[in-house]
């Protein structure tokens, strides 16, 4: 993969975040990984969306190293290397602060599947992560978020519910590429908002599992049917 | 009805799904109706709303075997096809993941009637369907929802509960054609949100069911006043 | 007052009413009187704003017959005059189905005054009216929704109130004029929204009584000192 | 500083609560203080924001004398006076009634602090002020405004948290300058908007005081590494 090319995807997905409302001031960022060379694309650290250029995306290697850019890389940058590390398939990563899926972070529980439009892209649950230690969030705080959400999906299948919130924190998500991780994020904003006025209207709101498998199945599974291919 | 005419009408209204911010991405479809040579017109499944021309319109018959279009129509055509065969005097269908309609259908609740807003369009609660069977997610499962709204409407009459929602799924909503369809598409979700906010302040709101027959009646009934006609 | 001014003055109002978000489709309108020769100005029955003129706009008298324009005017034409008649100083009256405002309408509950947003331009809570009778739903419904508002209004000023929620169905409003009528709709729908969320949060919420009359004299009393006037 | 400046930075920033929907109408207003000359540029008196011009900007002394100005300046000019004078670092001050933010003044709570956020930019709960007493609201109430606010941050550091909501009023932000002002009350409103929807969800939310600390000083400590600088 041609990295000015990867530079440009990530930056148009990071242009993305504030086309879909999630993010504000610079409350957001992208990344993708070209698997072959190493190499993490990601947004840079506290630049304004209408400022930046394809240009001032930042290459860092694996171990956080920066390879290419003239600016500082998001200091979210440490938690998207270590899901790159650990979830080998995906190719972007996404964190915003979106609203609905913050406020469920907030909340501290998980963002239950209550719907069929959870269920065309989340197999389950998306699930919450647990408080952070002491020595986590005073030591490699931004490592370590990675690290407690790798442990969260132990178990779990992150190609199957690719997104998770971080407690106290708000969303990640990823996918195949930077496109699907950004759509991921849509997706969890939307049905975090949906899962909050469901519950409200009826506290014991659930899902009949058939319907899941069923859903995710119909887009995801060996015999998907849905959509054009 | 030219089939022409009819694919630019099913074109625009699915165009309105997203002018009324009903949808997002690709999580809508409407269609109508040739009554005349049992003939539907669909929006094919998983085309990006701004890429989509008229002409990739899908029309299929009352089979659902494609008979015009170089696309796969929506996959919840079969859907569609059984509520054209069982409410015989409807010309269009709409289908949506819109918010609040939906947050309802995962609450698994029918949106109760509690205002003239409602009642204008809607002669009672719009109703929500049971859960389905495990051999009906797992056979025929979208013809099957159409067979379970057709089951909800026993006893009801489809021109005057204009939709339904789906439960753990979402809204369909229906009328004389595509356009009308869309319209009350845009109604249930604003009386889905409202009903939401009243319940919320008052848990036991109601409505005064001569005010609600006072309502459609001046709409729809015999001695209908509102409007120019 | 030029009555050609005056169907300007309305049909600007009407279209004000999309700009703030207050009405979708033709759920809402705007009329103003000229009480010189006792001819109210009112927007015709279900056309849309798009296609509307000045030249649309209906003038009708105080009996309600229409004495100018090729429309008929709007179904609500007979709550305005009976407003217009009982509320000697208003100049303009506005219809609205606005989101949470309605909801507020459809709970049965007085928008409770919880702050200086609201004290800035209602004196007090904004009353709901009560149930109406069989004989009102189904006699002379649309002029005995004014009756009732009047009756709402026993004992309070109108001047100092100048909107009303109507049980189950929504808001009206008014003012010196068109402009201001349309003015407190806006505040009504954005007080009715912010006292559905201080509610859910604390529902104890109130307001010091000393805190309203403060802030309701520092924009209206006879030494008033907000604005440049 | 020059005036001249200081009237377009406060001019722009009084733009930017409309860009950023926070205010509707004259429901708004900002200032910045010439520390070296003891002078306050502010925001007119109910002045439309599309009518507005640079030049319209108010010029005020510390005892809220016009140095400079055709208008009269904003009624709550007092209230940002007193801030000034008692925080002494900060150089701009914005006033809105921004709905989530109003809505929590409105219920008379604190806005919790449960997320990164509002960790990275309030270090603690944005604290609700007391009811005022008599004497205050008849008195000089828009000075004593500030007086309470003033007191409600005794013990408090008005750097780490640079905004308060006032009693079923609404919100004040400040900041360095009229610009970090803005800044902070956009913040302050969608850390209201998620404190509500975070509570609805799970109504014994709250957040780890380490994580507080740790996202608050990696924007504000000794130590800080967000953005470029």
């Amino acid at each position: 993969m041609d990295l000015k090319q990867l530079k440009e995807e990530v930056f148009q997905a990071n242009l993305d975040l504030v086309r879909h409302n999630l993010v504000i001031f610079t409350w957001g960022n992208v990344s993708a990984i070209d698997r072959e060379n190493g190499l993490v694309v990601i947004k840079p650290s506290g630049v304004a969306y209408d400022h930046m250029t394809a240009e001032d995306m930042v290459v860092v290697d694996l171990e956080g190293k920066v390879v290419e850019g003239h600016l500082k890389p998001s200091s979210d940058t440490p938690t998207h290397i270590e899901l790159y590390k650990h979830f080998k398939e995906i190719g972007g990563v996404v964190h915003t602060h979106s609203t609905y899926a913050t406020a469920w972070a907030q909340a501290g529980k998980n963002i239950p599947i209550l719907g069929t439009t959870h269920a065309d892209y989340f197999a389950d649950d998306i699930p919450c992560t647990r408080d952070m230690f002491r020595q986590e969030v005073e030591g490699e705080y931004e490592k370590d978020t990675g690290t407690v959400i790798v442990e969260t999906f132990h178990g779990k299948n992150p190609n199957h519910i690719p997104g998770v919130i971080v407690k106290n924190h708000g969303p990640f998500s990823w996918g195949k590429d930077a496109h699907e991780a950004v759509h991921n994020s849509v997706v969890m904003e939307q049905v975090a908002k949906m899962a909050f006025v469901s519950l409200m209207v009826n506290p014991n709101a659930s899902m009949n599992p058939l319907l899941t498998k069923k859903h995710f199945d119909r887009k995801h599974g060996a015999n998907a049917y849905y959509g054009q291919s």
